[in-house]
């Protein structure tokens, strides 16, 4: 039993529901708490907190759409098990990343074709609009778990025939260094997060509210020409980002050079 | 008048109140509307679009969730004024950063003081639960604009009377390096999102749902310590996280070094 570790401070200015939450934050935090071990029951907890049914269930609730807790009807609430960050390899495939770290890649590809294209996709490609693009949007999955959706464009003049691969297995990043000998050498990406659309919430099995967690990227290839523009919306559970940064050079604080090594797993 | 830029296809899949989001997300991500342009009224598009007062209410509602709209009670809706993404600099002064981008930075420091050690806090600093660290939390500001709540945990023995400090417009890292003498080396940084706190949806005036985009970092020093823990909460929509990562060496794909470069602004 876990009850010896949850109790409740009467006299704290901390809310009753905040304590709680912040043990079982720190407990699964530290590891004392491992993936799949069972809380009390809120039945025992209403007992030896001495607190009412609405502060526990507010701390549950609240650690479940954080990724702390799942909870399973009929038989009570357990810690989660949490998806390690992953690595942002803004220049390394996805796919291989997903192969060293033990898992299996696959995708589900809801459209892949050549499109005219819109405003904000010549914007960000540095084409025409109405120009000629490849446009793929797929679900990835690792271990048959949905992790992102992605939609990519790429322009058609650079990748003539990408629109027939089957992206089901296949690498884009392999595809564009092997069949079409496009580098891929400096990325810009921005992330943030914003509500999901509902198609992304059911797509990504997102609990409520559903949050996305948003990472849009430019690839340039050797010669600074945009290669690639994508936007990926993650579950911020299953898959959020990592980043390693590490100076470099130094020559005073103007000379500072992060650098982000992509470490192997 | 906007009029002529919205249109509705009838004949298409995509339900209406997605297709108006697209089109006013086009325009925005292009440039075509600039902020502050007015967008015609709910009366106007019910009549030019024929569709319902609902459609057009949820296309306005979600973008003024995802921040490309603001509505103003009895005025109507604009194009939202957006912050540009800032740049991740892992280990550059977020103060000197702010100044460089031309705004005034600055902090309200909720709490900076000398405590012991929670377990999940001796986890990240690698020190004893209970041992002394600084903790040092603060709601930081552009321009008087909250941005993001901070929270920074460092070893005590490292930096004594650092919590002595008035941190409403010190910088933290130019404290390390020039009182301190500790060189901010290596960051592992770790990104996603989750539901803000009420009492964080208050601080970064976070509109509904409130949604937390969070930064978590460890920062060790030139003998690989751990100098710093933080944990910081970002309002999405006013800081962004943005990368630059670039090929520095490669000798075949397992070789691969991404390097992210603080670019000055």
């Amino acid at each position: 039993m876990l009850r010896s570790v949850l109790y409740v401070d009467k006299f704290s200015p901390v809310p009753f529901y905040r304590q709680i939450k912040n043990q079982v934050r720190d407990a699964v935090d530290t590891g004392i708490w491992v993936a799949g071990r069972k809380l009390p029951s809120e039945r025992e907890l209403l007992t030896t907190l001495g607190v009412s049914r609405i502060t526990v269930r507010q701390a549950f609730s609240e650690l479940v759409a954080e990724g702390y807790l799942t909870s399973s009807p009929g038989r009570g609430f357990f810690v989660a098990a949490r998806s390690p960050a992953q690595e942002l390899h803004a220049l390394v495939s996805h796919t291989e990343a997903m192969r060293e770290g033990g898992v299996e890649p696959s995708s589900r590809v809801l459209t892949c074709e050549v499109q005219a294209a819109s405003p904000a996709v010549a914007r960000g490609l540095g084409v025409s609009p109405g120009a000629e693009v490849v446009y793929l949007h797929r679900v990835r999955l690792a271990d048959s778990v949905p992790l992102t959706i992605q939609q990519v464009w790429l322009p058609h003049a650079v990748v003539p025939g990408l629109a027939e691969v089957d992206f089901t297995t296949a690498s884009l990043f392999e595809l564009l260094r092997e069949r079409y000998q496009v580098q891929p050498a400096r990325a810009e990406t921005v992330i943030s997060a914003r509500p999901a659309d509902p198609d992304e919430a059911g797509e990504l099995e997102l609990g409520e509210p559903a949050i996305a967690l948003t990472v849009d990227q430019l690839t340039f290839d050797e010669d600074d020409r945009v290669v690639e523009f994508s936007r990926s919306v993650h579950n911020p559970l299953r898959l959020p980002v990592r980043i390693s940064q590490s100076v470099a050079t130094r020559s005073g604080a103007a000379g500072l050079l992060a650098r982000a090594s992509v470490e192997r797993r």
